[in-house]
Parts: structure tokens; sequence; C-alpha cells
């Protein structure tokens, strides 16, 4: 019996896709070679590898000059792939909005000089910039679109001078997005696109050309990777097949409907925490994330009970991150609508109960 | 129906593995959360975790006082991040043995200076040496165990001065060895272990302690990984489970089983190598693999039917790597020792019909 699942990530996936996938996993396609012990050379596995690069470029709206790359160590290892690739002794604006950006900025600053134009902990991660100053010749600003931890997201994409730059782990093709105005953008797989162990990252022309004059180890080498198509090693073939069916699934959908959803599914939440004091939640108005939805109970004290109840009554993952405290739902892409309106009727009895 | 899988790595798994991977998928040990949708924080996958560096620890005879680490990025990713944390400037021997120890070399340079007491392009990479000059001083030296494209392996652990360093990700775990003789012991998990995305490192307490001084980007840092138990940021979750299962698979039947049948398979093959003109084996006799048997045909214009025969009668994967041509057959843990048998048969009927 599967619980409402409102993890952080890994989170919930579709279960047309793990069904799927536990049907490859002793014969992919026919081939008679399983998923995961199939050469990440052979043809049956490159169609699955060029459909997932085809499906990212679709999702995200990528122009065709665009490199597309299926890289390991999560989005953490691009918080120093990225300024060892472009920043090369220049300067970068970085945008502290919560716990990943912070990370983010301690790595840049030892490929080059940083700014930190907002720094989001004299508000307590509760808000966003709408904008900021740009230092003069900055070669990039580095954002991070939705904070997983805050629950805060940015509705719209920053104009900066120079690349730039997006963190959008936890919001990435969870909304219709023009990919052309980014330079990098780059996600951990395990919010929105599939399992963790994959990193999509994708560059434009102009960051591709930029990281050419860079003298990095070869695994962290942008041009490696592109040159081989992700292919330079061996990539995490069945996190690569994960991804390409979640993105089959948004697409067969489309992403339109997956977006509205996910309004509604926010909406629905964000209703029942506004429409009484027993809540208190967490992100500005403006900023909240639709992805993830942070908030205490004005009662601090009742939240063990609420978390214990939540437990009891099938609901998994709304335990707040440690840094915030507090209740979190999770609702990414492959969170069902009924998972919502589960936790919604959950909340309310909760409060009618204790209120 | 599935085919003799005799690919290079990724591999042939396990079927016990793969059918409780797929029993996993949707509900992991009744949590209600499916395996890969589960928090890496959980105690339900903590207990997978535990069990998968208590499992390496026993399997590699590791001392307690050995930091066992899962990464992501490869054997490549090693290549840099060994150099980075041991080097620091200092002089390390490497010995080359094939394309890997070769890539491997590469990359050390970037950190100190690198002496290369064997080059075996000189001999066509078919042989080892038994022994090398050590240069003085030396921080570390570095080797490869087992070649996976030219098919040598070394039947033994060398001595040396300073740390020993060996990159293991084509023989680990196939047979009982002295893990107190590494200092650092690391593999890609593609090959004896599991899936692609994982990757194994044990580090002794004096490659800890020099890892300690060095300076190096967050993701890079042994240190960071030790003092999360390798969840500093969020680690491919399903591939350790499949680690932590073959490792299961192993212990089940005992190390010392599954080293004698490698033994077998190795033999039987080697045997038919041996038997006629037909056939001409790569590698020299005293160092010959038994993970990657690799050979040619006499008359190598046979070879493509040789292929094409062996893909109509249900063999997948013999081709031999591009930069050494002919076959090559991985007989990894995971190899059934019928695929071996029936290889073998159909190797003889081959002779028969073109010899």
């Amino acid at each position: 019996m599967r619980k409402h699942n409102f993890s952080a990530g890994p989170a919930v996936l579709p279960v047309p896709v793990l069904e799927e996938l536990r049907e490859q996993l002793k014969d992919l396609h026919g081939s008679g070679v399983g998923l995961m012990e199939i050469s990440h050379r052979s043809a049956t596995f490159d169609a699955i590898v060029q459909s997932a690069f085809a499906r990212v470029r679709r999702v995200l709206a990528l122009p065709d000059s665009y490199t597309v790359l299926f890289l390991q160590g999560g989005a953490s290892t691009q918080f120093l792939m990225i300024p060892a690739n472009l920043l090369q002794g220049g300067h970068a604006d970085y945008l502290n909005t919560g716990t990943w950006s912070t990370k983010a900025i301690k790595e840049a600053r030892r490929y080059g000089s940083v700014s930190v134009p907002f720094d989001g902990a004299e508000v307590g991660y509760r808000s966003l910039p709408a904008r900021w100053e740009h230092t003069d010749g900055v070669v990039y600003s580095h954002y991070t679109s939705n904070n997983t931890i805050h629950g805060t997201q940015f509705h719209g994409v920053p104009e900066t001078p120079g690349l730039l730059v997006c963190d959008a782990s936890s919001d990435i093709a969870s909304a219709a997005w023009d990919g052309s105005k980014f330079d990098v953008l780059y996600a951990g797989a395990q919010k929105n696109l599939g399992p963790s162990g994959v990193t999509l990252v994708c560059l434009s022309e102009r960051a591709m050309e930029r990281a050419e004059a860079s003298d990095v180890p070869t695994m962290l080498d942008y041009g490696v990777h592109a040159a081989k198509g992700s292919l330079f090693n061996t990539p995490n073939t069945l996190g690569i097949f994960v991804l390409e069916r979640v993105l089959a699934w948004v697409e067969e959908q489309g992403l339109d409907v997956v977006a509205a959803r996910n309004e509604r599914k926010a909406q629905a939440l964000y209703s029942l925490l506004d429409s009484s004091d027993f809540w208190r939640p967490h992100a500005a108005v403006d900023n909240r994330s639709r992805m993830n939805v942070t908030w205490r109970l004005a009662d601090a004290d009742l939240e063990p009970a609420l978390l214990a109840q939540a437990d009891d009554d099938g609901f998994s993952g709304i335990k707040g991150h440690r840094s915030v405290g507090g209740l979190r739902a999770s609702i990414y892409n492959a969170c069902p609508e009924e998972s919502v309106m589960a936790l919604v009727a959950f909340l309310e009895e909760f409060e009618r109960t204790h209120g």
C-alpha cells in the first residue's frame, strides 16, 4: 500500500514509469539483456539517450545550439564545475536565497571573485529580490529558481548582464519556460526528473565557448562531456532511462496540463494555510513556491502530534527540513492531485480537532 | 529470453537481485514508499547503506579503521580525486598497464610529479611487471589490478613504499583479498558490484590523514564525504541498494565459492584458446585475467562471421574493445558458469566449421 509521498527528494515518481521500469529490468526492449546490464555504447541504449536529449530540448524549449549533458554528482558537483569552467578568475554575482545558494557561493569563491547582491539570511530566506544591483563586467549571475528548504520560488526569469546561470533542481520542467533565457540551466534529477544519481546540465553556445578557455580536470570539463555526448565515461544508465520515461510521461499529458495541475495543487494548500491563524505559512506571499509548501503551526508544540498523526494516516515526508522546522509538502510534477487533496482534508481535520 | 551476456560493463547481474529490485520499486520493505522515491535520510534507507558498508568491509577484509565511501562519477572521477587529495605537489609512481591507467596518469600530473616505471605500451599491454623501480620518497604508487580492455590481471598485491592505490574496478570482490594491503582501493560498481553510477572508495587511516592536509573543492574532498557517511549530498540510492544486494548474493554463497567458480570459468575459456592455432589469446600466460578473456582469431577475417553467428546464437557483448579488436568475454562474478560453458561449446563448433 503506497503512502501519499511528499518527500523533498528523492521524491515520488509516476507509477506508470515504475511499472515500465519493472518490465525492462531483465530484458530491455527485447534485446535479451537487462536495463542495468546493457552496454552504454549499445544501439539499444543509445536510442534511449538520444530520446532523453530530444525530450529535454522540447520540454525546456532549448534552442538547437544548446548542449545538453547528463552527468553525475548532483547539483553539488555543478557548484564547482560551473565556476571552474566559466569564471576563470573573473567576477560572478550570486543571489543567496537559501542553503543551496550558500553552498554554491562557497565553491565559486575558489575560482574568482563573487558578490552577493541579495542575502536572504537577513529575512529568514522568506522572500526573494525583484531586482538587484549588478556588478560591472560580471561574467555570470547565479540564482536558485526554487528553494526547496524554505519554499520560495522566482516566478519569472531575471534579466542580467553577462551569462545567466540557474540551479533549477526543484522546479525544472514544472511549467513552460523559455530555455533560451538561460546560459546554464542545471538540476539534480531526483525531484522533478527521475531518480538520484543523474544531473541535467544545459549550456548555451556562449557558455560552451567560454568554457573552452578553461583548464580543468577531464571529468570536470564540459567540453569533454559535450564532445562525447555524455558518454565520455559510463553514465548512470538506469537513471537516464527513468529520466527519459518521466519526461515522456510529462509530454504525453502536455507540459501545460502538468503546470496547471501544479498550480491547483499549490493553491489548494496555500488556501488552507491562509484560511486561519492556526497555520503560519513561511514564505512571503509573492515568492511562494509551487513545488515546496512550508509552514509552521501557530502553536509549534502541536507539530509533533501532527507529524505522528500524519504518519499514522499514510502521509510520508511532511516534516520540515531540520534547518527550518515545522512542516513541508513537496508537491513536484509526479505528486498526484489526490495526494494533495487528501493532505488538505487531513490538515482541516487536524485543525478542527486541535484548533 | 535472456542472452548470455559477456558485456564488459555495465555487465550481467544476478537474476535474484533483479527480481528483488522489481519487488522494491513501488514499496521498499513495506515502507509504503518506493525504492527510488524514499529520502536518503530515512531510517529505511539508512539501514540499506549501513548494511552495504558492513558487507564491503567483510567481503574486502578491510580493517575497522578504514573509511568506506559510496560516491558518484565512476573511477574516472577518482583519477582526479586521488591525486587532488593525496599528492599535494609530491611524487607518485603509476604503472601504465592499459587505457585506464593512461587516463589516471594524465589527471595525476595536474597535482604533482609522476613517474611511470612500467609502460605497457611497449609490449602491446600484453604483460604486467613482476617488480619495478620505486622512486625515492614516493607518496603513493598506483596500479590497475585488472585491465578490462587488454585482459591482464595482477595475481598478487605488489609491495611498494608509501601508500598503495589500486583501481580494482574490474576485479573487485572476485576473490578473497587482504584489504589491509591497500591504502586506497576503488572501483566503479558496474562490473562486479552493481549498476553504473556508484563508485566504491576504501581508504586507510593514513590515506585519510594525508587527505586532511589537502585543499580541494567540497565535492572532491574525501574528508567531507567521510564525515557525512557518504550522505553529504543525495547519493545514487538505487545504485547503493543494488550493490548491497549483489554483495549479499556473494556472501550467501561464500566469496571462496564465487572465486573458485571464477577460476573454473576462466580456465574453461583459456583451455579452449590454448588448444589450437585457430585462436590467438592476447595476454601473456602469467598475466591472464580471470575477469576479461581477450583473443583474436589467427585468421582475423573470420572475426566478423564469428561475431554475427554469436549474435544469432544468443551471445551478447563478445566484441573486443575498439582499441584492441578481436573478441572479449567478460566473465565477472555474476556471469553464470553455464553461459561460459555455452560460449565454449559455440567456439568449438565455430572452429570445427571454419578451422
